[in-house]
């Protein structure tokens, strides 16, 4: 099992596995179709928190700028379907997500908190492996798409950890990054048997 | 009760009257306010189609330029309510858009037609009455602003129209159009006692 040469976000607690590098580069239809899921429902959340904070003047300005990136990436990934003639369908997500939303405690404002950071920790997470297609994709074309996408999720990443310190204390969030980004790491210590961005 | 002067989308059934036009213009700060979660609205009700018919790449493709363009818009709108220190906050929504949501047929593929055919009616009239604000606002930027998105409104009233068109037979599409306008314009025939873009 190597680990990826890229620097990591430092939130991250484990590099992803070269393993998952191989089954990637080896499915790279399944991988745009699902990350084309993934770049909606970026976009989704980031509305969704929009809709459940109204008020928070800040963060809605920033997570619209979000949401309008993921919505350009969400097109971008669809034109490369498109070029590809892989028709656009729904496809099974791994766990991840659904095991970090799970981490989301119900009351508020850890309610808050802890969609900020789940989000953010997606975000990193995102911005590694875009970072290992960038680096291992055989097309180059596609190698320099993803390389395109792999600054923006860095910096969606710099978003939800800076909103998360202007509503809360920073130990509380050094801390809570802390438990979330174990869990995180747990999610994908066993590739998963279908090859997507978080498998 | 006077009609406005600009040509309607002639899929309303009835034009609106002076007496919402005056209600607007006496309170231009609340009609901001509620024009903000409309448009933050627009682009949840345009995303949730996304996400429920994921594979219906025509639609996808229109409907994330509409989700876009109304984030664009929620995004301006909001710089405004900045600019007159007008701090973000929810209100309670007019009796319109449930109304409306209420008149979508729940079974498939009705429910998609009359989600296209809802969304479409409550562009075309945002374009109308943001051409009444555009009109009548004394604030010469702030009209001009209004004068700005209102061709936007009525490219997405287009939209939606045509999508319906491309995935249902045009008579069915006529015959629930003219239903639907009827509730549409039923639901506006009495000014509702809160200012709103759709009271
Ligand atoms: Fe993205
Ligand atoms: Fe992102
Ligand atoms: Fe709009
Ligand atoms: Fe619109």
């Amino acid at each position: 099992m190597l680990s990826s040469e890229l620097p990591t976000i430092n939130a991250l607690k484990t590099p992803t596995s070269f393993a998952w590098v191989e089954q990637a580069i080896s499915n790279l239809d399944t991988i745009l179709l699902d990350h084309s899921q993934c770049e909606r429902k970026a976009a989704g959340v980031a509305l969704n928190m929009i809709f459940r904070y109204p008020s928070n003047a800040k963060m809605v300005r920033e997570l619209t700028k979000i949401a309008r990136e993921e919505l350009e990436h969400f097109e971008l990934v669809n034109q490369w379907l498109d070029r590809r003639n892989i028709p656009l369908r729904p496809l099974q997500p791994p766990p991840y997500g659904a095991g970090l939303k799970a981490q989301i405690r119900p009351k508020e404002p850890e309610r808050f908190l802890d969609s900020l950071l789940v989000s953010g920790l997606i975000e990193a997470r995102s911005h590694e492996r875009l970072g290992l297609l960038a680096a291992h994709c055989p097309e180059p074309e596609l190698a320099k798409f993803y390389h395109g996408l792999m600054a923006s999720e860095a910096r969606h990443y710099g978003i939800y950890w800076v909103l998360s310190d202007t509503y809360f204390n920073r130990e509380i969030v050094r801390q809570r990054l802390d438990e979330l980004a174990v869990v995180e790491s747990q999610l994908l210590a066993n590739l998963h048997s279908e090859p997507r961005i978080h498998s």
